[in-house]
């Protein structure tokens, strides 16, 4: 585990605990990295739940309830998926705050995908104002575990922010 | 990620798809860590479907379907609880292999609990003569980092000999 991951998730993990807020993670091309880096703080289990690594579109579909026909109108790799697995991870858990991630780390894209290094993230939150934050990130001409890695980092500190608020 | 893992997992990868076969994985104290590794080796979609980091015990019961009296018999840190665990990625996956998790990698250990440094693993797979293999690892005085990587490791060579045979 990178070393700057562990501090970002001890970080999240500390202001969540502080803040009296569990967590869900939905992840699709992260693969895991998110809870990974939560779950290896000690006492994560304060604050952890339930994580997804929803890989295929099956998966999206049958865990987290999102509909084929968001799939098939926006694309995978869209913040219209990512809200819908946010929101789905955090029902499904009973969490306070859930985040998600879909996109391409490479290193090809088929034809019809966005190119390489698109990335689109969630960050949902129970009862907030403005229910879920998304945003698209663009990394390209980086290798597959760069952009596993910034992207991992960046919904870490998303976390960590948000629960600081 | 450690580079080790990452070797381990792209040989995991590389036989699962040589021999045709799909993986989910069920992860508790390591919390991702696998999926990560795994999903880390380009192209795993070919592989690898669903996983999860079912980090309470509630997620063991409602995402994996484990009898909450299994867990009350033998404890979640139990080869019961594990091969159940598996059996049910398995399922749900619709996997033709699976892996589980569960133990303590510290830094405490709560009264009634194995001792911290003890990880129980199972690994399913579909129609094998032996359906779920089952086994203990007790890896004491380490930090939590170091079980988990150590833990990680040996699932990903298990899955790597069970695609190669």
């Amino acid at each position: 585990m990178d070393t700057n991951l562990e501090l970002a998730a001890f970080a999240a993990v500390k202001n969540l605990e502080a803040a009296g807020l569990t967590l869900a993670t939905a992840e699709s091309c992260t693969g895991g990295l998110i809870a990974a880096a939560i779950t290896g703080v000690p006492g994560a289990s304060a604050v952890f739940r339930y994580g997804w690594v929803t890989y295929c579109n099956e998966a999206k579909e049958r865990e987290l309830g999102v509909l084929p026909s968001l799939i098939e109108e926006h694309g995978v790799v869209s913040e219209e998926v990512v809200a819908a697995m946010a929101r789905g991870a955090m029902r499904q858990a009973g969490a306070d705050v859930a985040v998600a991630v879909s996109g391409n780390a490479g290193p090809t894209a088929a034809e019809g995908e966005p190119p390489v290094g698109t990335v689109c993230l969630a960050l949902a939150r129970r009862g907030a104002p403005r229910p879920v934050h998304t945003e698209t990130l663009y990394l390209p001409n980086q290798p597959r575990n760069v952009v596993r890695n910034l992207v991992a980092m960046k919904v870490l500190q998303l976390i960590g922010a948000s629960a600081g608020q």
